[in-house]
């Protein structure tokens, strides 16, 4: 397969785009620099708040800056495109068009990750933009797989390890977590899916067990492929036993 | 202070420049994506060796791609460029002057800090081409402060942790960097330079103790602070305690 350089759209939030960084890198079969993959990434945390304008169209919208930066990335070589947001993926069908080039989807990533391992219910801890958007619940629906959310009192947990701990730059309030997965687990869930990049961080510690899948570990091992590079052995199933 | 765009220069290696970009994130005083700095990130594993082509000039040269890339970034937007590499700066010189914007230089932001925090003598962790140059030893000169290096069979060492170990996604053999930190110990050295970013990524339970300063550190901080941003209080001080 050719080797394809990888253009990223970062920033949404910082953290998240640098442990999605590392992920690609700690998953490339690498002996040595030269073998990894190429990357161009526009970091771009001025963007405006994905949750904010899905949930009060008054607010400005992020598509915009984003259709914008994947056209640079485009035009300055990148053969593949990815945007470690999954709030972002609301507007997926529109920043995918306005480029030539393939644009990961990390919503269809997840859920055929989910089918090709035999997960036939499956929870969602993610923004309150991202549930009410449905994009979980569409996505595995095209998979038969049967879509889980909290209740609004957990899913206000989530919203607050997200925002105010993660993206404030503060410890995480596991318990918070914990709680809302339990929540899912309670109502049938087989598979927790960690549905928005910021849970990536928070998730160390939380104790959430087998049967999780972290949404970031699928969108770094597409993109590890999607470029053409070997993925290490240990990546090809990435839910937790 | 006006907000800058970073430019960076990645991928040498590639697992430093994702500890590079956190860094840069974690230090930065943020309550939101928004807070956080702007940069364009060009990762670029193939470029050639920086110790091969130190210590032997018949291999092929990492400065005509670094300066691309230094131009290129330029031409981005960027207005303070910054690579996440020691042994790149061996052509400092070169590569910064290619440029009309600041690039920041990883030594001489290492050596004022050492400087500042009242330290007289400091040994390097660093590739035997870091070393060989005496990229530090001047640096260090510069400022009035004693540098020490290790001896062949400790250098050696050194550099099997960061090429065999840290570059090739192997565990860190900690005990090779216990005892060649330990030989800069013995003679002498108040504070251990942790010299090359691959460095960054060994160090984590080394026990190597108080009096690290960790050079990816510094970067990080030179970053934040060049790009106008506000640095979190407990960065001001970056020497181990």
């Amino acid at each position: 397969m050719q080797s394809k350089t990888l253009g990223i759209i970062g920033g949404l939030g910082p953290m998240a785009t640098a442990r999605f960084l590392e992920l690609t890198v700690r998953m490339t079969e690498a002996s040595r620099d030269q073998d990894h993959l190429e990357a161009i990434l526009l970091e771009s945390p001025s963007i405006p708040d994905r949750t904010a304008y899905i949930l009060d169209r008054s607010n400005p919208s992020p598509l915009p800056p984003i259709v914008a930066l994947a056209k640079k990335l485009e035009s300055l070589g990148a053969g593949c495109l990815a945007i470690p947001c999954i709030t972002s993926h609301y507007f997926y069908d529109e920043f995918s068009a306005a480029v030539s080039v393939p644009f990961l989807n990390i919503l269809r990533e997840t859920a055929a990750h989910l089918k090709e391992n035999g997960v036939s219910s499956a929870g969602v801890l993610a923004t309150t933009g991202t549930v009410q958007a449905g994009l979980f619940q569409r996505a595995l629906a095209e998979q038969g797989i049967r879509c889980l959310t909290p209740d609004e009192e957990h899913q206000a947990m989530v919203m607050h390890v997200i925002y105010s701990n993660v993206k404030a730059g503060l410890p995480v309030e596991r318990e918070l977590l914990r709680q809302a997965a339990s929540s899912l687990r309670g109502q049938g869930a087989q598979c927790l899916i960690l549905g928005c990049t910021e849970l990536s961080l928070a998730k160390e510690g939380c104790g959430l067990g087998a049967g999780c899948l972290d949404a970031l570990d699928v969108l770094a091992r597409a993109a590890v492929l999607a470029c053409g590079k070997p993925l290490k052995p240990q990546y090809r199933r990435l839910i937790s036993e």
